[in-house]
Order: structure tokens, then C-alpha cells, then sequence
């Protein structure tokens, strides 16, 4: 992670002075979140962060994205909207990169997630669906069977790279998948990301839900089943927590009571999270140099979880 | 520049729980300064900034820069002190690092300085020397005149694949500065990188002067000669502006005021402090692979400025 495109102070100072947000006193570029460009920035009344969205943000998406963190923070979900200029406009374009003033929310990002943690997780995310039940608009999820089976092919035969056997075991879950994956869930926006990175928290509880650029509309409890894959175990893939994965399931229901047909598809649809995230992983492992700006993140970490649930029983989520 | 080492929030309100500087509500990996990791802190009482020490500064050296920021701050220097623990202990291992708990303080670097901002720049650097006058410590400077002729020599051909004929002229340079370095000028401990980037201000004011880790003792006037070969041109070495310039050592002098051979040498000194981050930088492009974290900047920005330094007479300096 890593600040992509310098901005100068003064070109900041000038972007700043479109809003009514207070007189810039400190700019420091952070690393945080996706492959954007991140300035936190504190003015004489408060604190802000300054995206510019680099490749990986479809400029186009952007209004869906904004229209969600506004949405969510009307009902009171802590999530950091947009904030507009003076002339109502959210984004503007910095650097040839557009680029939008962003309310900054405290709150620490838990390295290793404990009991009580997992727990507020679980109820804040069953708060955000809550919260999105009246949510009208649309975005494909780009990143679901469909899109898994064109990382796959983009991948070939380089996966066996990474781990001999692995195109093997890609191209079995693909097929199970093709024929399991539910069809009749409900379906809502979701985070669709929703890693410990992208939750802050203050004595366990929750602060701030951000990175919300992978956001989009598929099964609401394939939302949770990305939750459990991503802290319910130890980063490797290894040591799953079954307090963890018992706490986060049940604050989920208590804010968004799961139907026995969402309960029932929670294995396979976490199967699913589990090759999501080996695919893209892979995908990046492949074409990101040694040396290169980015930390990798190793696949492999999600073919373990992916063996964990084929292995699990249904009784895993409680049903 | 990025966050070379991760750290956890647990680790860093661990960290924090040594010290009388209140709670941890939040932690950004921050891109700041020479390869060191930082992260930008807030606790419910103040804002502090930590650094991991990474390869390029030795550990061995931390104690002269703390010593330095301590003396400089107790003299009202707008400079960022390391804060001791409970136990007055300064220096901490985090990730087997060494790491320091450091003073944040506000202000914006100027990306394309102006005269106003200039002429502040040489009276904070003025008082900086002025407060050094009775700083005890001695920390040879590695990069001066025997240092620039061991980088050369390690460049060795290879300066000719920056630019053609480039190792001629850094020989030429040398020999020239072997004869005429100037050996009875005023020595004290000096910045020796002060770039726009490492001064804070607010309204044309110095607010701070940070990131001490190239700081030594060696002539004092060198340290102007530095600052202006780093203020005075535009980034790529081109665009002399001579207001910028006159105010800058206007500023000095008025704070610091130069003696007659301190003003006489400056077109030598500029010379030398071209060459030194023409070959500090030569070093690195030649020794970072094309998509490395690291930015890398264009040695000939500081063939230019020697050139400029060589053509122009001493009435640039006013003597």
C-alpha cells in the first residue's frame, strides 16, 4: 500500500477552498485501502481523507459507491460519506484522477480480531444490510461465478505455479459451484470486502466501516459468508476460531435474522468467498513483480479456508 | 515512499500504554521522509508521530539526532522531539526495529516554494545554526568530499548509462573540489537536507523542520549552500529564480550573518552540495529496479544546478 500520485499542498489548499470544511493545516499521504491515493488532511475544524481513485476504481461506479455511503450514513451506519463543495458537487477531478473529500472516522483497524470483536462485526454488518433493505440502485457483482470462472481461465495454467494441483482443484470447486450456488437468496447491496482492514473500532466497538470500492448487489448473505472467510481465521488460512465464527454469526442475526434457506446456503456460498479471494489473490501473485509497490498477498491463504468449509459440516453455521 | 513495516494497532497501543500520552483512537501508515516506516497517531489528547527505523538510518546514530532535536526544541526550534517513556527512555524496539514516539507537529510543505516562503526558509535554517552554536555532539558527515569519491568510484561507468560523459564530469568536479574545498570555515552540526519536504509552514511561516537523519557536523555554511541548490530552482534543476534565492540567504544572514569567507565560499559549497545528491541519487537510479516502492528521482536535476553553480559568478551570492 502506498501513495500512487503526489499531490502538493498547494493544490490541496486550492481544492479545500471549493469547500465550507476550514483552512488546511496538515496533508500527509497514508497508506490505506485499495490501490488508491490516500491524504489524510487536517483542517483548522477537522480531519478529512482525500482519495484519488487510481486504476482499480471505475470512475463510473463512483456515483453508485456515493450514493451508498450516503444512504448508509443517513441512517445513522457508521461509514464515511463523501462530503460535497459548496456547489453540491462530491467529485472533482485532481491530477487528472478523480478525486473526492472523504469525513474521516476514528477508530483502529484490529490486527488479530478477539471474541467480542468478531461479534460487533458480525452485528455491524447485520446493521448495514438492515440499513439497506430500501436501497434501489444496482451494481453487478463483477466478481461472482461468472467472473471467477474468467479469473480462472485469465490465470491458465499458471496456477499450477503457485501450487501444482491448484488448476485442478480451481476447475473442481468452479464445476460444484456452477451447480450448487443458490439462485434464490435475497439479494441487496453489500460490502462484498468486509476484512478486519476495513472495519475501525474503539473498545470493540465499531467506529467506521470503509472501503466500500468492491461494494455492489448479490445474495446479502454472501456478504456474510466474505465476513466469516475473512475473520474467522488466523491470516495463513490456518487456526480457524470457532468462538469467533460463533460470535460473528450470531451478532449478524440479532441485527438481520437469517432465513433457514440463507443458513443452509451459508457453507456453500463461503466456499464461494474462499475462491473469490484465491482467484483474485492468484490473479495479482501472478502479475505483480517481487519488488513491486504492493505486498502480495498469498493465495494459498484462501485455499485453506476454501478446504476448511468443503471439509466443515453445515452445522458449521449453526443450522 | 510507503510503510515498509507493518504494525498492528494491538502493537501500537501496547506501545503507547509505556508512555503518559493518552489512548489510542487512531493509526495511519503515513509516506513521509527518507526509508523509514511512520505512522501518524492520534490518542484522545494529541497527535504524535512513530517512526521505525528501517536500513538507511543506523541505529548507532539515533542518540546524536535525539540529542540534537532535545537541544533544538529546549531552544523554542520549531523541530519535533522524540517523547520519553515513563521510564525516560526514548528509544524503543518495535518489530525488531528501532522505533521512536515523536512530537507531530502541523504545517504543509511547500511544493513549488515562493520568495515569502524562501526568505523564511533561510531564517528558520539561520536560527537553527544560531541555536547549534553550543550543541556539543560530533557526528562526522559521510557525505561529503571523501564520501562523493567513494560513490563515484562504486558508480564507477555506470554514471555514462545516466547520461553520457556524466563520469568525466563528476571527475572533473572532484579534482576541482579536492583543490578548492574550503578548510577553515565555522563547522557546527547542520540539516544538510533541507528540501522544501522536510520544512512545515503555515502562512509562510516555519512551522517545522523535520527529518534530521542525514543532520552531522560539517561546515556550517555548507548547510546553506544545500538549502539553496534545494529551494532555488525549479525540481528538475532548471528555472534559477533569483528573488527566490536572494531572499533565501537574505533570510540567513539575517538570523546568521554570514562572514565574509563564509559568503566567498558559497559558490564552492553549492558546488559540493549539487554533486552530493547528483551522486547520492545517480547511486540509487543506478540500484533501483524500475518498479520499486521507492520513487526514483533524476540525478541530472543536480547536474544542471552544478552546472548553473559553475557558470555563475560569486555576485550570486552577493559577495
Amino acid at each position: 500500500m502506498a501513495v500512487y500520485t503526489q499531490v502538493s499542498a498547494e493544490r490541496i489548499a486550492e481544492l479545500l477552498s471549493r469547500y465550507n470544511v476550514g483552512t488546511l493545516v496538515s496533508a500527509k499521504g497514508i497508506a490505506e485501502g485499495v490501490e488508491n491515493s490516500n491524504f489524510l488532511l487536517q483542517t483548522d475544524r477537522d480531519r478529512f481523507i482525500l482519495t484519488l481513485y487510481e486504476k482499480r476504481v471505475d470512475a463510473k461506479d463512483l456515483p453508485f459507491f456515493l450514493k451508498l455511503l450516503d444512504h448508509l450514513a443517513a441512517r445513522g451506519q457508521p461509514v464515511p460519506p463523501a462530503v460535497a463543495d459548496r456547489t453540491g458537487q462530491q467529485i472533482q477531478v485532481v491530477n487528472d484522477r478523480s478525486a473526492c473529500l472523504i469525513v474521516f472516522l476514528p477508530g483502529l483497524s484490529p490486527g488479530q480480531p478477539n471474541t467480542a470483536q468478531s461479534r460487533s462485526a458480525g452485528a455491524a454488518l447485520g446493521k448495514l444490510h438492515q440499513s439497506l433493505v430500501d436501497f434501489p440502485d444496482l451494481r453487478p457483482n463483477t466478481l461472482s461465478l461468472p467472473g471467477w470462472h474468467e479469473l480462472a481461465q485469465r490465470c491458465g495454467n499458471a496456477l499450477d505455479e503457485i501450487m501444482p494441483g491448484l488448476g485442478d482443484t480451481v476447475a473442481e470447486e468452479l464445476a460444484f459451484l456452477d451447480t450448487n450456488w443458490p439462485a434464490d437468496l435475497p439479494h441487496s447491496a453489500i460490502h462484498a470486502d468486509l476484512f478486519p482492514d476495513n472495519v475501525l473500532m474503539l473498545d470493540d466497538q465499531v467506529t467506521g466501516i470503509i472501503d466500500f470500492y468492491f461494494a455492489c448487489t448479490d445474495i446479502r448473505a454472501y456478504d456474510l459468508a466474505v465476513t466469516h472467510a475473512a475473520w474467522c481465521f488466523d491470516d495463513d488460512g490456518a487456526g480457524f476460531d470457532a468462538d469467533r465464527s460463533a460470535a460473528l454469526i450470531a451478532g449478524y442475526d440479532e441485527q438481520m435474522p437469517l432465513t433457514d434457506a440463507e443458513r443452509e446456503a451459508l457453507p456453500i456460498l463461503a466456499r464461494g468467498a474462499s475462491l473469490r479471494f484465491l482467484l483474485t489473490r492468484a490473479w495479482d501473485w501472478l502479475n505483480t513483480p517481487d519488488d513491486a509497490l504492493v505486498t502480495r498477498k498469498d493465495p494459498t491463504a484462501f485455499l485453506r479456508r476454501l478446504e476448511f468449509y468443503r471439509a466443515a459440516g453445515s452445522e458449521l453455521f449453526g443450522s
